[in-house]
């Protein structure tokens, strides 16, 4: 690890954090301030077609550079990223799922060429998106906390003790992956009955797909499952229910485990609102029984699609807390 | 909260901690010196008959001055507490499960005003006996482990980042309260298919005995249960294979969330020894399959019966990361 937090001037608070958050679709840069303001901010596509490695790095270079130039080029306190996973952290090579071109792309090292002289730190997209709740959203002065990003996957991030916990190898808060029916679906990772085989878009669709749902547009999604739920079909509905069930097991089992006092839930599939919490309380209320765990709040995400660099930048501006790899 | 631990002649190291460790059947109280040393001990039952609270307490303070007699009455630097739960923590109002005649029994107050000038921590036995593993046991040198007591119930305590994790309430650690079958049996939690429902000693014997298991001995325990399987018994056999797949999908749940190195398990189910971790590691590695979670050790406690007092003494010794309530 080379790591230049000592670095006096580069920690200079009144600069802003350049941060990064990389996802299978899109590429988002920000400039982010000491308060956790999103100064300007660019979007762009992560690949066009068959990008190699060093084309998607040099789409993400020109990007920071745009971002850097709209805010009159200012020297930045440090870079923060979030990327899909997985990664050997918190060396960030990095080999995300939906990103396939990189694969241990060393995206830390390359960061850290063109940034000298600041530390770079990059970590998990999911956790980033956490802190940024715990930091900034709706997780502001809570100790014990889990966040959950229920999309195409299910990923997470713990914060125990008002820390970012990482665990051994910055995997902590892979929440997507606790057991919550030993006999259920096959999930991408080899195992059975993990929340995120059962609760993920992609996974509930395909559920209601074998039950006979038959929505009239062949690429439905999650939100076209909704849409028919919302309708009355009872499949739809029924998939909903399926998902919640998942989700309000694993966290009872994740507030026993850690005796969290709240848990945010954000990401696509969250965005369905009622279809989706409802059956998530009820199914929370069935299996969180023990004293300690029945007080547990489950509330939406209350960040918008910044949360990913704001919480990229937290990793900088309040190491302290979220960054424990020195 | 009044913790003197910033009294400089009671913090003196070469003074050593009273530790206690209070059960339902027994008590047993120890000096312990720095290094984690029992340098003398004493254990008593914990009730004779119906004995009401302040007997009871009275019962523990001739058992702490014989042990501090057989010492030559030294000062002590601080008293350390392990205790059966629910308890309030860190307040130390105890209502043990199995000791009815303490609820919120404010156990912490009375030994303060014993033993004043020292700090006196209490926390849940099942955390003392994982912090004397990771202190002084088989988790030595580990940052992130959880260490599990199969027994009676099911408890357990969590290390992260090397320190001791205490939740919101300091009930982190409930491993026992993992949902590892939605459709299973009744816990005494109010839940269904907790770990402890079906791998608790009590558990695993009534399950027998409804397959239709016969004991020669009215009063069979989870030994007589084992000395039987190891004879061939198939039902017995399977009731420690059904014990063992749901401490496996626990572990397996465990190690998603926290990314863990290791896994301690401890307490007197376990000491069946491979009729129980036979099957644990096989449905583990069925269940433990995104990449990091694969390489988990489990393994058996390394420390014999005065576990529960070096852990108890480390809530004092190594209070930066065993005591983190102030």
């Amino acid at each position: 690890m080379t790591d230049q937090t000592a670095d006096a001037p580069a920690a200079d608070p009144s600069r802003p954090v350049l941060a990064i958050d990389i996802g299978g679709t899109k590429l988002a840069v920000g400039l982010v301030d000491a308060d956790g303001q999103v100064l300007a901010s660019r979007r762009a596509p992560t690949t066009v077609g068959a990008d190699d490695a060093d084309t998607i790095f040099g789409r993400l270079r020109k990007l920071c550079d745009e971002v850097l130039d709209t805010a009159g080029n200012p020297r930045v306190r440090g870079v923060g990223v979030g990327c899909g996973g997985p990664m050997r952290w918190p060396d960030g090579l990095v080999s995300p799922v939906n990103l396939t071109a990189w694969r241990d792309f060393p995206l830390r090292e390359r960061l850290a060429e063109a940034y000298p002289g600041v530390p770079v730190r990059v970590h998990n997209d999911a956790v980033a998106v956490v802190v940024a709740e715990h930091w900034r959203g709706a997780g502001r002065g809570v100790d014990n906390m889990l966040g959950m990003v229920v999309s195409t996957g299910v990923g997470g991030g713990l914060i125990l003790g008002g820390r970012l916990i990482d665990g051994r190898s910055g995997n902590a808060g892979h929440v997507g992956h606790l057991i919550v029916d030993p006999d259920g679906p096959q999930c991408g990772c080899g195992a059975r009955g993990c929340v995120e085989a059962i609760a993920r878009g992609p996974g509930l669709v395909a559920w209601a797909r074998e039950q006979g749902w038959r929505p009239d547009d062949a690429s439905a999604t999650a939100k076209t499952l909704a849409d028919d739920a919302l309708a009355g079909d009872a499949i739809a509905r029924e998939a909903f229910d399926r998902a919640g069930r998942a989700l309000g097991i694993g966290i009872a089992s994740a507030v026993a485990l850690c005796d969290l006092e709240l848990v945010v839930v954000g990401g696509g599939v969250s965005q369905v609102g009622a279809l989706l919490f409802d059956p998530l309380h009820r199914y929370l209320r069935q299996y969180a029984r023990i004293e300690f765990a029945r007080t547990v709040r489950v509330v939406r995400a209350g960040l918008d699609q910044d949360a990913g660099i704001v919480g990229a930048a937290a990793f900088i501006l309040a190491g302290d807390r979220y960054w424990s790899a020195g």
